[in-house]
């Protein structure tokens, strides 16, 4: 689902200070990690690199994948090879050639799914960044 | 926009160690607030209670409302009077009754809105509380 072409996600992170960010961005799914493409610059790349940790939607607000996931690492988007290959064909644009832009490659290490809120219990499908099902 | 019945919110929150929390939930619009219902033992009830401030996004990935609030109160669903009847009234469930559970009242501060990145600048439409357009 992850690798499906031109898919978003929500990102959320938070700064050192406890402060909360929200944005959509474009994902890639690729060598078992989530990919997504940012200024260096930005509040996103800035409070992930800080932290080291990212909470992450994929879907809509009643059929929803949540991912905990941790950085893995960030690489410059020319500087990147296959990864930026890999990102500019599931994506619907290429960061590569834009400068400032790095690449933030994040592993997943819970992820629940769920529709309603009463299916939240049970619905872990990755604990530990390990598969359950 | 906001007070479209059944709509829902993306919730990012904060805690005072700096780890980002994320979650869809009904959304209502009242007196110029937006109103959340969440168990008061929540994630998201004790990073806003801490902070006061949550960051929102309301609308697809593509077209997109981000909002950054600011907590004005936290009430008990059943001692919300007006409060509670006008949720329960847009919202498609009802959390009046439901022990535990709280509403949070957020008093918009800044809001952008855009369908792609290149339309960000110059897309606020509030700033520091007053609507610009």
């Amino acid at each position: 689902m992850w690798a499906t072409p031109a898919i978003d996600v929500w990102v959320a992170s938070a700064s050192p200070e406890g402060e909360a960010h929200l944005v959509p961005l474009s994902l890639a799914w690729t060598a078992e990690r989530l990919v997504i493409a940012v200024q260096e610059s930005s509040r996103t790349a800035r409070d992930i690199a800080g932290s080291g940790r990212a909470r992450m939607a994929i879907g809509p607000t009643r059929d929803v994948t949540m991912v905990d996931a941790r950085l893995e690492k960030l690489v410059d988007v020319d500087a990147a090879g296959e990864l930026g290959a890999a990102y500019a064909a599931q994506a619907d644009w290429d960061p590569r050639g834009s400068a400032g832009y790095v690449f933030l490659v994040l592993r997943p290490e819970r992820v629940q799914a769920w529709r309603e809120v009463d299916e939240i219990a049970g619905r872990t499908i990755m604990r530990d960044g390990q598969w359950l099902v």
